[in-house]
């Protein structure tokens, strides 16, 4: 855990790769983990070659978990268990993670998946180490939006946590990214407003032919 | 439903007062209904002194239901069920009820009921005759904001509803309302999306001490 890097599991997707890029334009660096070395090595290649500098490096998951103190979770949701799983014993005391996924299903036009704990977010906590603090971001942002570094983001995007420690911590990680506001939505309960709020832009989205919808919340 | 009043169900309270205040301002003329005739004259004084003029008559929720094309329920969530029962015998087919409640409860911290249809909107679409159009929207705006008539709204706005006919005639209602824009968020199960956002803003608005918080979709 002693590395500045910031970890993404599973972040060779477009939402890993994008969250890359926007953590990069705000002055961080990345350790890009996935199972594949290989596949990391690409993304890697990807980013850098996108931020036009080294500041991605590739990883496995499990060297991710072990190295970094802040770790973005931006596997589908469908593979989060999976991720946490393989890298059970791995995580220590203190680290944050954040979580990014939503638990959507397109089958029979796109909806939220029910879940026991309320949300995704929630969820995840139930499946994390209780000595790992735990925050969810990036949810209401498109990948496509996230991953394309031409496009400004010029938006409000949410976070809320499992304790106001770990949102304010958190925060300072995602300050730096330009053109974005962060609010605090508070509790991780708010996950659930969170990702219907995902559904909702994916529904718009499709009926007013964009991929780029998302939101600014006005009078605050 | 001969009248070119649009009717108000419960709509003396805050929510009911703030619409009929912006559908004044958009050109439409409005029945306000209530249990009492008398709390009804109230409010419809307090609406014509705010416009200026006469905008506003006063009515019993049974004759709202009797003569209004499009009928607004913008009681308490609570009441909904009571409104639409003592109303029952008076829906005539091809109405069209614009669901404004939200099954908010403040018990222990503000959050959402859980309802069986999986929202309010979808559970009200369940009490009221099949032979009635329901679209659902203002559900996202804050009471106070509507019923400040020197704040503008400046915001966007979501409907959705049982079908898209229902969700357009509900618009051309809606359209003249100054400084605010409507999305079509498609099918009533958008209900789920758009009162999560309520408990969101509310929330929101409680932790940056505001009363006006309010969305905007960007990108479409």
């Amino acid at each position: 855990m002693s590395s500045n890097f910031i970890g993404l599991l599973g972040g060779t997707g477009e939402e890993g790769r994008g969250i890359a890029l926007r953590l990069s334009s705000g002055g961080q660096r990345v350790l890009i983990g996935s199972r594949s070395y290989d596949s990391a090595s690409k993304a890697v290649n990807w980013i850098n070659e996108q931020v036009g500098r080294e500041v991605a490096t590739a990883a496995t998951n499990i060297e991710v978990v072990k190295n970094c103190g802040f770790l973005f979770l931006t596997v589908p949701f469908r593979f989060a268990s999976a991720v946490i799983e393989e890298s059970r014993d791995s995580f220590q005391a203190g680290q944050m993670v954040v979580d990014v996924t939503v638990p959507l299903s397109f089958e029979k036009g796109p909806h939220l998946l029910s879940l026991e704990e309320g949300s995704g977010g929630e969820h995840i906590r139930a499946l994390l180490p209780s000595s790992v603090g735990l925050a969810a971001a990036f949810k209401t942002l498109p990948a496509h939006l996230l991953a394309d570094i031409h496009e400004p983001l010029d938006c409000d995007e949410f976070i809320c946590g499992d304790s106001s420690e770990t949102i304010e911590k958190v925060i300072q990680i995602l300050d730096g990214i330009p053109e974005l506001r962060w609010i605090n939505a508070g509790p991780l309960s708010s996950c659930r407003s969170l990702e219907a709020m995902t559904l909702l832009a994916i529904r718009l989205n499709r009926r007013y032919k964009s991929r780029l919808g998302r939101y600014r919340f006005l009078g605050i």
